[in-house]
């Protein structure tokens, strides 16, 4: 407790010296907000109306401080009292994970909150969205978002999974519920839908509007990091499908108000979730009918082996990525798991009478905006029977 | 995700060359092992035996890198790839908060996992205690931490808790269940008995052991943090008085299934959250008939209005407090809303025929060790009707 008062008295001396304004870039709009995701009561990181990040830290002996966002560095600038600030270009909407370099050590940001991905718990910022209504927290009846531990006899772990559960959960006890499996991406964890993907506050919010049934959604480690990012086309989906069909998807039914059947189980995910979704469903179609897939590959009739069986148990395909994405895609066409044009597929499967979506974020990246958006319109379409 | 290629490269690079011994300190046992604390898949920080931490940390241009834990900075030393390695002296078992000082910025360590105390997010690190079973995950039936979204009128906010059922909530839908309200302390918010006091663990395995009975656990943040901490005596109760009795209380009972009368609400704290439960309880003998005290003064009966009111409502009082503690009470007796002595006010209230249990945790001082030990004490003496 001791440091407690140390570290306080630290931060009070220098708080009113931080966050100062760098006079001479006047381009820059000089509307700067603390961003939502700084730490309780702290004034820095903020961020201006053109997105643009202002970082600040107290560094009184060091020669080089950076600002490393969006895989640009930044310098900051010293003032006399030891306070480094600097701004960096204008970032898309959303969600962006960053760290600062100081002379030559890459750190957190002491005044951030804490995410996970890119492999590590480090600082994430949110640049305010036009949209960002979707996943506001308003005052309307709340789902809950709890941690549940379960035993896998596979990878000989217990291991740690979040479920939302919707609002009226704990109202009537007859109930039972729709589960949608939705996973994470390479370098993420468990952790991502819940902190950075708001997952609980668009639903909510979708659910208060009568826009989307309510259901139970589960978000487990989707063994994605056991491989570097190179070798991807080298993952094996078998142990983490052996987890979640033999082990995860059992345990929820036991222990949640679950609808049990086929109709009534979906599975989507990001990046390499999705192509996890896609090995996964392809293979259990008796167990999966709606599939989400966001920015990362799609389902064309040559992934279906049988089209007739696939249409007759598959409710619902809904592919997504950011605009910026498919931008890039027109340089370099996706490939290995990642496969084919999937606007063509998306467009395919719809020719053959399977009920296909297919989304494309504005003016987003391979990021967590483009994700946020993907649930979004993939949970409106969900167990709609 | 680009940032995650390029992050995780750096890491790779870097990690053969980190945690190398410092062979000039001869003294120092090298049976250093990673902390549990540390981040997924990292090899830094270390513990040995003795309980020293060794902290590593590349650093190429830097001029001064100290690890600064327990209010002493160690120096690091820098070896010839730019890794800085360094050990504090033997730390006390348990978990203890820090931080890594880099040419004079302040910043958490990026290896570690990051907790709420002393006001921030950043670094902590477990030093293997000997009686650490009694908060280990083992593979028996677990309960969930719930995190909860709630209306506060008085305060204007949507809240969050975290709320931990047992085992069994879900498997018969018509038992009730007592509830703790249990509080984190000064510099510390809801995050801090999910996080490093265990809760759920500790609850887990009495509950498997049939040492405690199964009851429910609400933990809100208690407001402490609104003024600093040399002005606590200024601190006013009724604030979050409000928001617990008014608010909270009635929003648990009406979404959990609670056993809603007086004989099956306790309220218990740490520290401050110590001072709030006498404050609160006190004055609210009616709504709580079980106290908890850790680290944060006691109740004599100058304290009770009426003894014989107290004596029939109140089940049981538990006082506890680190063993380092109360060696320094010795020399200043606890003051202000920490007043009077604790093992004394026990004994009497005890000799007014009270249900009153003094508990010291051994070798451990105002930090998680001595509550995590403390809940694990008092769980066992409540809802025994």
């Amino acid at each position: 407790m001791k440091r407690g008062i140390y570290f306080t008295i630290t931060l009070l001396i220098f708080s009113a010296s931080l966050c100062f304004a760098q006079k001479d870039r006047t381009v820059i709009k000089e509307d700067f907000k603390p961003a939502s995701t700084n730490q309780p009561g702290r004034e820095c990181t903020q961020v201006n109306s053109e997105g643009r990040v202002r970082a600040s830290i107290l560094a009184p002996e060091a020669q080089r401080v950076q600002l490393d966002i969006s895989a640009v560095k930044y310098d900051l600038v010293k003032d006399t009292n030891g306070v480094w600030t600097g701004d960096s270009d204008p970032q898309d909407e959303g969600f962006h994970y960053y760290q600062l370099w100081i002379d030559g050590a890459a750190v957190p940001d002491p005044g951030s909150m804490y995410f996970f991905g890119a492999m590590r718990w480090g600082s994430g910022i949110e640049i305010p969205a036009k949209d960002q209504d979707f996943y506001a927290i308003k005052d309307t009846p709340h789902g809950q978002i709890r941690e549940i531990l379960f035993y896998s006899k596979s990878s000989h772990n217990i291991c740690r999974a979040f479920v939302y559960t919707p609002p009226d959960y704990d109202k009537d006890l007859k109930k039972r519920y729709p589960v949608l499996y939705l996973q994470h991406g390479w370098g993420e964890n468990e952790y991502g839908w819940p902190n950075q993907g708001k997952v609980n506050l668009i639903m909510d919010n979708l659910i208060a509007e009568s826009k989307a049934r309510p259901f139970i959604i589960v978000m487990a480690y989707g063994m994605t990091n056991e491989i570097r990012f190179g070798e991807l086309r080298k993952f094996d989906i078998k142990p983490f499908q052996t987890v979640l069909i033999d082990e995860l998807i059992p345990y929820i039914d036991a222990n949640f108000r679950t609808l049990t059947d086929q109709s009534h189980r979906a599975m989507a995910g990001l990046s390499m979730g999705s192509v996890e979704t896609k090995m996964i469903t392809l293979q259990n179609l008796n167990t999966f009918s709606h599939i989400g897939l966001f920015s990362g590959g799609s389902i064309g009739l040559d992934d279906v082996k049988n089209v007739s069986e696939f249409k007759e148990k598959i409710k619902v395909v809904f592919v997504s990525y950011g605009s910026r994405e498919i931008e890039n895609m027109k340089n370099r066409p996706p490939a290995g798991p990642f496969g084919g044009d999937p606007q063509k597929n998306t467009d395919a499967l719809k020719k053959a009478g399977i009920s296909a979506h297919f989304y494309v974020s504005p003016n987003t990246a391979h990021e967590w905006q483009s994700w946020r958006r993907s649930l979004y319109e993939f949970a409106q379409l969900l167990f709609r029977d």
